[in-house]
């Protein structure tokens, strides 16, 4: 039997590390597939269909949920986003592992829809006065837009307790060795080897033939 | 709440690298404990009490088992084995992590008094021959004793299947790292930081201070 892929969920509220250390985690195992998202927004200069985004009409999104095309989705200022469902299991039918960037509300909906093949993991700042230098540092935002990020941090980290590792991001180095580690972990973890019922027939096979 | 130390069972059969694994992670991590057990065999020249085992007599070790002083315990060829449950809860108590070199009868049964408190790592040989060259490489036994350890391997490999994670022992360098991966990644779940709650309660102090 085959192994198959496992769906990794990484969240964390935006300004603890979470974006830097998916692309680094992309970077080290080329295998694994990162979920883009679809949404109904329209795209942004820059952006590009299929890598930054799937770009969808509200019909198409509608009729994708409609089928069960979406493992979870949700309506955020008045447009849909939502995580595809075919490339994430054409992913685990290869036996290759998916990484969703995504906030408490998908990594839970996920989670009741993939069961024991999701990995979910929190990623929490190392204090909030860090957290907010991260979220001034990177862009000139209004003291209303701070305020509503620093709102919305505080609601995503209410729900670090709903995921099954915590890394603390006090070091960049030190946050992506923990997390590179629990993937390797989940990799180990018997029942994502199911190859190995084979191995063993092997093994007895060596051992009836002595 | 501190950190609860964990219960990290090795088993495998004798040739696939399990007490070499032992040694070298016990050197990885000086806060490790290494459980010793408890026998009522008397000690071979050479044998040190309480670094090698326990000896104890018949009655104090029945003792300790009528107390409930016993994670497990097991009768082989006429004497008694086992795993004295008190230094055991202390490392627990101290958030030491403990670790046991021990066969899956040992480890079903420290499973089913320590639940959750249990991580247990199944260590399989390449070959059957690579096995059996190392059970012969290191003493000069009988063709009836290599055969009756050999009987006892495939038995013990008949139970991979019970355990948390499985190690292909191919190449003692990787087998080693695995076994660290395991044992840092477990360190990260959620579950086994209750000290977090204290830090997160302190992030919404931070939060509510702003």
């Amino acid at each position: 039997m085959a192994r198959r892929g496992l769906l990794l969920i990484l969240s964390s509220p935006s300004g603890a590390g979470k974006s830097t250390l998916s692309r680094r985690l992309m970077a080290w195992d080329p295998s694994l597939r990162f979920s883009v998202s679809a949404t109904t927004r329209a795209p942004r200069p820059g952006e590009v269909q299929g890598r930054d985004y799937y770009f969808e009409t509200r019909a198409a999104f509608e009729a994708m949920v409609a089928g069960g095309q979406m493992l979870e989705h949700a309506e955020v200022f008045g447009n849909l986003y939502g995580s595809p469902r075919a490339p994430v299991e054409q992913a685990m039918a290869e036996g290759r592992d998916t990484l969703f960037d995504i906030d408490w509300q998908g990594g839970q909906q996920i989670k009741q829809a993939m069961r024991d093949d999701v990995v979910s993991v929190f990623v929490l700042p190392p204090s909030i006065a860090e957290l907010e230098s991260r979220l001034r540092g990177r862009a000139q935002d209004s003291e209303e837009v701070i305020a509503a990020r620093m709102a919305k941090s505080q609601s995503e980290i209410s729900h670090w307790a709903e995921y099954d590792y915590v890394i603390v991001n006090n070091d960049l180095e030190k946050a992506f060795n923990d997390l590179v580690t629990i993937l390797q972990a989940e990799r180990l973890r018997r029942d994502r080897q199911p190859q190995l019922a084979d191995f063993v027939r092997g093994l007895n096979r060596e051992f009836s033939a002595r």
